[in-house]
């Protein structure tokens, strides 16, 4: 078992090269941090990249060092579990821009100082070059599959499209290949409110005392809500009062869902970098695979020899049924195989996080028994 | 024409009672700034009265003071038009806790400062008390109609539950009788946006060289694309660039939507006050008519004569169609008779102001020929 003693369960590469990046920038001295799940076999194809969402990170299925609950989808990834680390030798990185140990905007610069808003702007692409010079560095040259929920679907998509000879399988659910017009608003949204911060301080607030945790905050509260289904709000909250009788007439989180949204905002500036958040959510009102390859969205997916898996939700109104539809539409047009389902669940965008039994079917028909 | 004298186009009264809160409290000198067009008949049976939404105020057909632009109805309102100022007296107060000349927290109160957060939390039926006493102060003992969208529409319904006798016809546009969650959640987000703006000083910024001008225009941005359709925002500005060949990799505004949206936000701060935008939603979360009256809708309009048109826009997820057919079904139970449209238009929740054809033919037959 030489490969399990280099792939250890979490760990930190250094990119050896510098990362040339769509920018025209490059990035020296790269650090991408990761976890691994199961064991590589001896062939080296039982590899199984899964990418995170806006911001996840690579506590895929271990406990979260900061806040302690367990991995994002502890649920889906295990042993047994649809993606079955008996099985399959599972990756997760942080991604480039990230704030859990690979490089991003709170890292040291060459001079010393953090980045900050001196951190090249990248793109999904990016993020996917240095995953797969990881993959590159952990000897594996073929994916059984690449795997990933919202931007992490993004991420798979344009791993087929730019590097067509590494993944076997993509997965890919609650995506777009094109971020929409009303996405990208909600984007802009969040970030204008971390930089109406004053405690922003154009980004350079590493070190000082006061950080933008307020604008970043409700950034998250932003984001969050369009994360979930009205009718899921509506089940869950409805108009209950929180912890009263009646409404106190004043500017208290009288509702539960007000008292939720709080929680959820400022809960997240304990583990999430706030520049961060800005260059991850640039990177995908970036993201249009049409617009990379020329315009034709189905020209992004002529090399590949991928079989592919689509999947959305039906409450799901920030990445639609319609545009996994384009998608299918594109891969038709290039005659590789796609399956696309969209399942019914009520938890809007966050269905693919979600106890949603059907999704576990799918994926793990998906990557074969 | 004696009515004419007493009944100028843009005029300020002064309640000469005290205005009882649902909150319990009480407001002495509410002043209600409000504008008229059109002739008061001898019979006083021709009046109008249109309640304004969230940010709306009592420029229904006249040009704003500040902004210079034409009012927010002028395409509904006026001689021959569907709200015909030929034959309709039409009546536009500035709702309470408003910032165009009705008492609002940026009002002196009794001892001679600014209100600010010592402004008592009002409701919808609090905005509704403070109109029926201005009907009151212009003899006028019934509405040939009363009139409005969004919040609009929440004080027309308010109307019609609470003072019954009042209104002849009742219409209203893109509402609800009970806030749901998913705006709620909205409302919220938008207030956390001003009280983080370190600027807003617990509202007491009046008179301060800093004013919370960016956290109020964040609000405004998120509320903004929860006015619009997802496919209306495609279809205005898709993924164009805004002045620009290529993206810029950086972060000012290269799409034409975080443009449009960076001035949607700037310039509300011209023309609004931080705190009123506190109130007014927090109004809004606060309305249910169905709790008002014991728990039952139905129960809400037990005492109506009044006719009743209910319109909603299939593409508006904000106040969707299912918030309407609620109303339908509450004011069938009475027996109420009720005319409801779902009209198809493209603008989403804004509909009911921009160019609907289909909006005028209903308004106008609603209000009779």
């Amino acid at each position: 078992m030489a490969t399990a003693a280099i792939l250890t369960a979490n760990d930190v590469l250094t990119l050896a090269k510098p990362l040339e990046l769509d920018s025209g920038q490059r990035l020296d001295g790269v650090r991408i941090a990761y976890e691994t799940y199961g064991t590589l076999s001896a062939a080296r194809d039982n590899a199984v990249l899964v990418c995170h969402a806006t911001t996840g990170d690579q506590h895929l299925a271990s406990r979260h060092p900061i806040t302690g609950k367990p991995g994002w989808w502890d649920r889906m990834v295990g042993p047994g579990k649809p993606i079955d680390t008996d099985r399959f030798f599972v990756i997760c990185p942080n991604v480039l821009g990230g704030c859990m140990g690979s490089t991003g905007p709170a890292s040291l610069a060459p001079d010393g100082a953090a980045y900050a808003m001196r951190f090249p702007v990248i793109t999904i692409r990016d993020m996917v070059r240095a995953e797969v010079a990881l993959l590159e560095a952990l000897g594996i040259s073929t994916l059984h599959a690449v795997v990933g929920g919202s931007m992490g679907g993004m991420q798979a998509l344009s791993l087929a499209a730019n590097w067509p000879h590494i993944p076997e399988r993509v997965l890919a659910i609650a995506a777009t290949a094109t971020m929409p017009a009303q996405n990208i608003a909600f984007q802009e949204v969040g970030r204008q409110a971390v930089m109406a911060d004053p405690a922003w301080q154009g980004g350079d607030y590493y070190g000082s005392a006061s950080t933008p945790d307020a604008g970043l905050a409700v950034a998250r509260m932003t984001a969050h809500i369009t994360y979930l289904s009205e009718a899921s709000l509506t089940q869950k909250f409805g108009r209950r009062l929180q912890d009263r009788a009646s409404k106190s007439f004043g500017f208290d989180a009288d509702f539960q869902v007000e008292s939720y949204l709080r929680h959820q905002g400022l809960s997240f500036t304990t583990r999430f970098d706030a520049n961060s958040y800005l260059y991850i959510t640039r990177a995908m009102s970036y993201f249009d695979l049409a617009e990379e390859h020329g315009g034709l969205l189905a020209d992004a997916f002529r090399a590949t020899k991928a079989r592919f898996c689509l999947i959305s939700f039906d409450t799901d109104w920030l990445y639609p049924t319609e545009l996994s539809r384009r998608m299918v539409h594109a891969l038709n047009a290039v005659g590789a195989p796609v399956s696309f389902v969209e399942i019914s669940a009520p938890f809007g965008h966050d269905s693919f996080l979600l106890d949603v039994p059907a999704l576990d079917r799918v994926v793990t028909g998906f990557l074969g028994r």
